[in-house]
């Protein structure tokens, strides 16, 4: 598999995810506003890669500008504008601007080096997971049953993924059963995306539609929800992809884990709470159609925010590249 | 509009259901069999409109048969076997199954009764139901804002509805100021069907995909819950489309009302509680597939529960046309 987003030396390659799982195709981005369009409609997503993407989308636009300093505020501003919740869209574009006094290739050393950090970040994520959800086993249930929602594999970063990472590592040590994959409305990313990673993985896995998995949770069907993150709040507050939140709720009342893998870049102390984080509404029409299709009748109108806020009292661990931290008893054990 | 179900002197006249919002077509069924594939893909669904439909289909098994009890036996048998989960089929059946000894005119009579006893029940559950949401509303909150699920409405029955009944009553008197209507995937009986209704009814509302409901709901966006069912358990559990138990858990920790609308024969006693009820598990492709074309890769499984299980701890009220029911106070309010 080519790398989610790239750097080919004179532009940014992404694989455009919006033709997944149809077709892999990688698609070259040569300024700003290709970036933006690629990160609006979603060609381009997940936290990790929105990181990179971000710190990319600086350097190309400071590339042969006159005013480097000024270029550079000129594309952070455009590119902040895309997706208002993912806060490491935000980390990356500051990143590379911090950059833009020393000039052009500073910047581009900044993003090619987020690049490279951001594989190892998800490495440490993928191991640290894999240990604690190693502590989730027991005699009677050696190999656990894990759900998932949204996609949170290396399609959602440069490399190796959050939570499907985690799940990856944990499949290689003989630690998972089966994973639970949602279908995640409105646009699919579990049964177009999170499918794809796993089948090419060789993981056994099956799609359940979002409004299922809170039942099969009940049912004793689920031994441990692991999902990403787009903010986590100074209270660990989790902001993800909407629909996570029923999940949290579901696996509390059932009193199996919940977790969440994030990169330390996801966590915003300069935000106190969910409450205080911006939730992206996007167009009603991802809602009304399907897969092209129009499915309400004309003139239906829809509500579309594409996160939810998980209050950190239901969150068990958020697991970083540096530490596992348990919201519940606020106990942060460092590596 | 037409009537959902009803008899045309010959044949079972129904909506096909599958081909809303984008046409509304009566089409006609002549035997048992042509009935079967009707309810088994859809093309008149909601549980009260399958009652109807059991107690017509042993009314047209038996028109010209020549043993009456033995036609009515074979037919009830391939009728229940369509749907395990709703409980009003059963009742349906059994209801003309009764009259079988008594012969065709007398099956086809209990038949009719039960297309016109519905439209009363359903009127009865409209009118107590809105008594019930007016209750809900205060000085600051006089018009309410309410998320329902699936599709309730005259579709799921012959005319009228149970909790799009309530919904529609309740904007009669000016109680409703919108109405968040789930998408309720896998088939969208929500945003096809749900959304028609309230479009020709000129009542104010939005779509949501299932997933977002639940923050919705966190986020102060709603006042009430009100929801079908599919079979109520003699605890009060309640059996409904998969994605109602995200509903419950998400209104009682934010402390809205979660209510149910249904007829008195949705009502199981012989089932004790939630897990004695079978949930119907429906074909993978239903997941897999939106209008024919694959959203998940080739080979990728799903698992399709079409049900779930509402535990009467979090159900404020049942709605009937006899009466009140609080599960959580166990307090019966006859009328």
């Amino acid at each position: 598999m080519n790398r989610t987003i790239d750097w080919d030396g004179d532009a940014i390659a992404i694989i455009d995810q919006t033709l997944l799982p149809r077709e892999e195709k990688v698609i070259r981005l040569t300024d700003v506003a290709a970036l933006c369009e690629a990160i609006e409609s979603l060609r381009v997503r997940g936290a990790p890669a929105l990181g990179v993407a971000g710190a990319l989308g600086v350097a190309l636009a400071v590339r042969y500008a006159g005013d480097v300093p000024a270029a550079a505020d000129e594309a952070a501003l455009r590119l902040a504008a895309t997706r208002p919740t993912a806060i490491n869209l935000r980390w990356g574009i500051e990143q590379a601007r911090a950059a833009a006094a020393e000039g052009p290739d500073a910047v581009l050393d900044v993003a090619l080096g987020l690049i490279e950090a951001d594989v190892r970040t998800n490495r440490a994520i993928a191991e640290r997971g894999a240990r604690w959800l190693a502590t989730q086993t027991s005699p009677g249930r050696p190999r656990l049953r894990v759900l998932t929602h949204c996609n949170t594999g290396a399609l959602a970063c440069v490399e190796v993924g959050t939570a499907l990472g985690v799940i990856s590592a944990a499949y290689e040590k003989g630690l998972v059963e089966e994973v639970l994959a949602t279908e995640t409305r409105p646009l699919l990313q579990g049964s177009r995306l999170t499918a794809w990673e796993l089948q090419r993985s060789g993981i056994p896995f099956r799609v359940v539609v979002d409004g299922a998995a809170p039942s099969l949770i009940a049912r004793g069907a689920v031994d441990v929800v692991i999902v990403g993150a787009d903010r986590i709040a100074a209270n660990h507050d989790v902001a993800n992809k909407v629909g996570t939140y029923a999940l949290a709720l579901a696996a509390a009342r059932a009193r199996i884990p919940f977790a969440v893998a994030a990169p330390e870049s996801t966590r915003d102390l300069a935000t106190a709470t969910g409450a205080d984080v911006p939730i992206e509404e996007r167009r009603e029409d991802e809602v009304l159609r399907f897969a092209g299709e129009r499915v309400a009748p004309a003139g239906a109108r829809a509500l579309n925010p594409a996160f939810d806020i998980t209050p950190a009292e239901l969150v068990t661990a958020i697991i970083t590249e540096a530490r596992l931290i348990e919201p519940l008893t606020e106990r942060i054990q460092r590596s």
